[in-house]
C-alpha cells in the first residue's frame, strides 16, 4: 500500500436499538488517503495495525441516548482500542516508525489523529504491538481489576468464571490460579473447555451441553462459590447465585447473554438476588475506565507483564485478518463464534 | 401475676412454605409456671417484658431448610429479641431485679434461661428496658451498620431509603440526615410518609399512590440516586436500579415484598441489574449478626446514644400488648399495617 492508495474505513451504518446487530449496522468504504501535507499542529499520521472487536460494542450500536458510553455516530468511523504505527508527525514527541495505542482508534487503515489521544508504547516493535490490544489490552485489565478490587481473592478459594476463555475470562483464570483460588471455568464448546483446563482451570464444563446450570455449577464446586467473575449475566448469573457462600464476591464485568434482547420485556429477570441479601454477598460492576491512568494500572502492567514474561501466562487470539471483515468478527462475538479475544489484523 | 400463676407460651405450630403466614402458624399454649427450685447452676428465672416482632419471621416459618437463619422448632416457643427481668438466679453475675436481653428470648411470658445467651444491660431500669429492642435494637443496628459499612455516605450525596418509617428505615433517615445526605423516604401510607417527613426527611412518597415508580423516585430525586437503602427488594428496587448514579451503594436489607410469594415462580425477576454494571455501583447484602460483639456494635451503641440523649432522634414504636396478641403482630408486618417499629409488651 502506498501512501496514496485509498484507504479502508468501517463506520457505522446504522442503529438496531434490539436484536442481534448485522452486517448492515456497519458500511465498509473506501476513501482517498490522507497525506501527511493534511497534519495540523501536534498530529500523527498513522496506519493501524490491530483494532480491538469488544463485546460492548453492541450497545454502541443501539442509538440509545443513556448508555454509559455514547453510541458511535453514524456514518463515522467506528472505533475501539487500537495499535499503530506512526508514518508521519508534527509533534515533537511522536515520530515516525513508533508505535502508538489509543482507546479510541478510528477503524480505518490510515488516520490523522490528535497526539494528545495516543500512548506511545515503550517497546516501539511491530512484533509486539500486538500485546497492547490482547494480553495488556482493556478486558486484560478488566479481569484484573475485578479480581482484585472486588473479588479480593484469598487462597483456598473457590472463583466460578464464566466466558472463561475470552478475552477477559482467560486472564481470570490464570489470575485466580496464580493466587492459589481452585477455579471452575465455564465456557461454549468442547474446545473452549479443553483449552480453560488446559490454562490451569481446576474443573470446567460447557454451559451448551451441561443441563440444569445450578446443579452443574453445584457438581463443579461441591464447596461453593466464593467469587463469581460474571461476563454473561441472565439465567446462568441467576443460577450462580443460588451457589454463593457467606461473604460471596460477585463481579459484573458483562452480560454477553442480554446484549442482543429484542425488548426490555426480554430481558431476563433475576430471580436469586435474596441470596445476595442473605449471604451478605457483594454484588459490584465494573468499569475498567476509571482505573486508566491510576496505580491500578501499573500494578497491572508489572504483574501481568511479569507472568507474560516468565511464560506463566497464555493468551489466545482470535485474529481477524483485513479491516473489511471487522463486522463480521464483532457480530461473532455474540454467537461465541470468537474463541480467544478478538482482533482484526489491519 | 403470683409466681405460681400460668405462664403463657406462643410456640411455632406449622410452617408455611409460601403464601402469607396465618394465626394457624402459631399456638398460643398456657402451663405451667417454671420456679426457681428448677433453676439448675448458672440459669435465671425471667419475667418477659418486651419482646421484638420482626419481618424475618416469615423465613423462620417456612420449614426451608436452606435458610439463613434455622426454622422455628414446631410446638417450642418462637424466639426473638427480647428484654426481660431476672426474678431468681444461681448466677454469681446475674441478680434478681436485674434487666437484661437476649438475641433468642423465648415467647414466654416467664422462661428459665442460660445466663450464656443473656446479656446485662448496663441501665437496669424497667422504664427503659424497652430501648433495648426498639432504638438500640437490632433493626436500629442494621441501619447503622448498612448505612456505614455498605453507604459510606458522603455530604451532599442522596439517599433513598424504602420502609422509610419501618424499624430499620427510621433510623437510616435520620442518620443520614445527620451525614448531611439529601434524604427521599418511600413509605404506604399518607401518614407515615408525613412522620417521614417530621423526622427530616427532605422529601416522601406514598409507594401505593405514586403512580409509575421509576417516575416517582426521578420525580423525589431529580439528581439521582448515590444510595438505596432497600428494605423491600422486587419492582421497588428494579425501579430504584432505574435510577442510580455511578458509583451508587444499594444496601439490601430486606426483601418484605418477596416474603410471601406463593412458590419460586412468581418471585419477582430483577430486570435493571445492567445499571450495576455500567453503573460500577454496589449491591450488598447485610447480615447484623456478623457485627455483633465487634468494634462496630460500640460505635453504634455511642452515636446513637449520643443522638438519642440529645433528643435528636426520634424512634416510632408500634406496641403490642400481651403475648397473646404477638402471632397477629408478626402478620401485621406483611401487609404494612404496623406503623413503626413492632414490639409486644409482655
Amino acid at each position: 500500500m502506498t501512501s496514496d492508495s485509498p484507504v479502508t474505513r468501517v463506520l457505522a451504518n446504522r442503529y438496531s436499538p434490539g436484536g442481534a446487530p448485522s452486517l448492515d449496522n456497519f458500511k465498509v468504504v473506501s476513501a482517498p488517503a490522507p497525506t501527511k501535507d493534511s497534519l495540523k499542529e501536534n498530529q500523527v499520521l498513522v496506519r493501524s495495525l490491530y483494532l480491538s472487536v469488544d463485546p460492548y460494542q453492541r450497545g454502541r450500536l443501539t442509538g440509545a441516548t443513556n448508555n454509559y458510553i455514547p453510541c458511535y455516530e453514524l456514518n463515522k468511523p467506528i472505533t475501539t482500542d487500537g495499535v499503530a504505527i506512526v508514518e508521519a508527525s508534527t509533534s515533537a514527541d511522536i515520530s515516525e516508525g513508533d508505535i502508538v495505542s489509543s482507546r479510541i482508534a478510528s477503524w480505518e487503515t490510515k488516520s490523522v489523529v490528535d497526539v494528545a489521544t495516543l500512548r506511545k508504547l515503550p517497546t516501539g516493535t511491530i512484533e509486539n504491538a500486538r500485546d497492547f490490544v490482547t494480553v495488556f489490552g482493556m478486558p486484560s485489565f478488566t479481569a484484573f481489576v475485578g479480581l482484585t478490587t472486588v473479588g479480593k481473592p484469598k487462597a483456598g478459594e473457590t472463583i466460578l468464571v464464566s466466558s472463561a476463555s475470552g478475552a477477559v475470562g482467560q486472564i481470570v483464570v490464570q489470575l485466580a490460579k496464580a493466587c492459589g483460588l481452585r477455579v471452575v471455568g465455564v465456557a461454549g464448546s468442547e474446545d473452549k473447555v479443553e483449552f480453560v483446563k488446559s490454562i490451569g482451570a481446576d474443573a470446567a464444563f460447557n454451559y451448551k451441553t451441561c443441563g440444569v446450570f445450578t446443579e452443574a455449577i453445584k457438581q463443579a464446586a461441591p464447596e461453593g462459590i466464593d467469587i463469581y467473575f460474571d461476563n454473561v449475566g441472565g439465567e446462568f448469573l441467576d443460577a450462580a447465585l443460588t451457589n454463593i457462600n457467606f461473604g460471596a464476591r460477585i463481579i459484573s464485568c458483562g452480560m454477553i447473554s442480554q446484549y442482543n434482547v429484542k425488548s426490555a420485556d426480554e430481558t431476563y429477570g433475576l430471580k436469586n438476588t435474596f441470596n445476595i441479601l442473605t449471604k451478605a454477598a457483594i454484588f459490584q460492576g465494573v468499569r475498567v475506565s476509571r482505573y486508566y491512568g491510576t496505580p491500578t494500572e501499573d500494578e497491572f502492567m508489572a504483574e501481568v507483564g511479569k507472568l507474560y514474561k516468565e511464560g506463566k501466562l497464555q493468551y489466545r487470539i482470535d485474529e481477524t485478518t483485513g479491516l473489511e471483515n471487522a463486522p463480521q468478527a464483532v457480530l461473532n462475538l455474540y454467537d461465541g463464534k470468537n474463541f480467544g479475544k478478538s482482533v482484526v489484523k489491519v
